[in-house]
């Protein structure tokens, strides 16, 4: 890495004629192109009993030295005690040093390709100082406390005016893409609005320019829906994706997560520690993403009514391969109707 | 299976409005809902070393009364000494008896969403007899008898009108997706054009309205280039979205995988041995899945001059993972440009 460093290698964003898709090169990710060989799954490690603090954890309470630096903490900036830490990346995605984040970096040999420097956050928040918790095993007030530093960090990233999009998101199990198991999640501050955002929000405004109202508020929970608390419901979407998707939608119209408020965050922190536990209870503890989908920061108030954020919660039971790659479409074997039934039926795990 | 097909639980395609993606649900695949559970990863399997015939492998000479019906055969189509099998999937995502593909499934409940019924083609190509050989081990014009029994099937099924488009791809090692370790790959005719196809298309014609010319045929090789035959070339693309991601090319400019003549289905097939073979060699054997990207059935001509097709080889390297679900942008730690330069110096494998 450091000779990357010197070689003055930065990340880039390119996007080429025939995909049409931006690609992060993050070559800090890497160490050198020749290392990058597949590695055979190792053997399952077993769940030993987990020690509240694990020796060369760099999550762990004690440990912050090991870590990449601090952006806050929670409660307090200086607490040793915390409880939260919201940390930069130390393998970072985008490159928050450099300085210049629109020019397109002049390379004469990239014809036909988009190209912007890799100007860019990549946080992590620590959700507990304890190797031994998982997020679901946090009380709802604990949790809400998560769901609020992402939106202060939202709010922070939202001041760089070269920060057009922030994607928060939770990958749980190495298979699911977590590197470390002490409990945490992500948040990468982007300079493009990405092409599922985009997406998602032509098919929004579609909608409402076609029926007048937000294609969100309109979903028709009936046999969809797993659960409700004050202000979300959660309900396996008609079209979902995978098996046993989740989303958790605001009851109220609301197009920006970082709206969320401190009674409304300990609400959906009750619900969302209800839909992992309830997930882990009836699927076995599988290894799961979580994504919050919001809004575009720099939207104009006349997309406000159409763009509705919420939550995504995937568990990992599928392989996503050749045909999807391919096509973009994705083989599902269980109806919705039939997830929510059995997400709805199970009972309250304690 | 049998209690599912009872209660008339056929396929079906949806689409919403809030991700606008086409999924397909296919309850052949699961068998109940609640069944449907992680699996911790098994350990590893030793490669023991293969018999040519597998006791138990559906895909072995000899096993054919184990599979779904076959459609044809290669040779002949009565010559027990087969050489490839083209097959029934059986445990198709879409149904080939659904008499009425384009109309809308009738449902009440399902507002904001798209439906259509799940008809359409699923079938297995079983590249050889033999349990103990992989595709990359036949010789150039054996893989082009397999290459020609794709373009033979893709041109029955352009038969249908109700087929808009074909999807031809492989998965090889299980966690890249294949259920069954003797090599085989598979092909689905869809009822629609998938998203990620339009999107490719709706790319190419704004580079040609733009410029005038094929996106494809205008790609600067250069320090990209891996390795060329007589009607190929082998690259790592500019915007490469996982690393050491491969395109092979037609040098001439051609739109549809299926006007492949036979002298370039043996040039296509050594190019394809060899990249595959450099891919094991380089990355330690990994996982991977190719794909045939094509036009769409129901072109116009006008369409023609910008849709270039080509064959996409991904090895299995990286986690796809929350962020890359969310946004549907990528982060490669490889540039292609170095990854080219390691496939490149590769001395050819025996």
């Amino acid at each position: 890495m450091a000779s990357e460093k010197k070689q003055g290698r930065s990340p880039e964003l390119r996007k080429d004629w025939v995909t049409n898709r931006w690609v992060i090169f993050s070559p800090a990710r890497a160490k050198r192109p020749s290392d990058f060989k597949y590695k055979s799954p190792a053997t399952t490690t077993s769940t030993t009993t987990a020690d509240q603090i694990q020796d060369g954890c760099p999550f762990c309470l004690g440990h912050e030295h090991l870590c990449a630096p601090e952006i806050f903490r929670v409660p307090t900036s200086s607490d040793p005690d915390w409880k939260i830490r919201v940390i930069q990346n130390l393998y970072p995605a985008l490159d928050r040093t450099l300085n210049d984040p629109i020019a397109v970096a002049p390379n004469p040999n990239l014809n036909g390709v988009e190209v912007l420097r890799g100007f860019g956050f990549h946080d992590v928040v620590i959700e507990t100082p304890f190797h031994s918790l998982q997020l679901s095993d946090l009380s709802p007030q604990e949790i809400s406390e998560v769901l609020l530093a992402y939106k202060n960090r939202i709010l922070q990233l939202a001041a760089h005016s070269s920060i057009h999009y922030v994607q928060v998101f939770k990958n749980h199990g190495a298979s699911a893409g977590a590197s470390l198991s002490h409990s945490h999640s992500q948040i990468i501050g982007l300079p493009i609005v990405p092409p599922n955002v985009s997406a998602r929000v032509d098919s929004m405004k579609q909608y409402f320019n076609e029926t007048g109202k937000c294609s969100v508020c309109e979903i028709q929970v009936k046999e969809l829906l797993i659960d409700e608390s004050t202000h979300f419901i959660s309900i396996v979407p008609l079209a979902a994706t995978f098996p046993f998707e989740i989303w958790i939608i605001p009851r109220d119209h609301s197009s920006h997560f970082h709206q969320l408020d401190e009674a409304e965050a300990v609400d959906l922190g009750g619900l969302l520690k209800l839909m992992l536990r309830k997930m882990a209870s009836q699927l076995n503890n599988p290894p799961f993403n979580f994504m919050i989908h919001t809004s575009p920061l720099r939207v104009t108030d006349p997309q406000l009514p159409y763009i509705h954020w919420f939550l995504q919660i995937i568990p990992q039971l599928t392989v996503v391969a050749g045909f999807e790659m391919a096509t973009g479409c994705y083989i599902n074997p269980v109806f919705p109707e039939d997830a929510a039934k059995v997400l709805r039926e199970v009972p309250n795990p304690e």
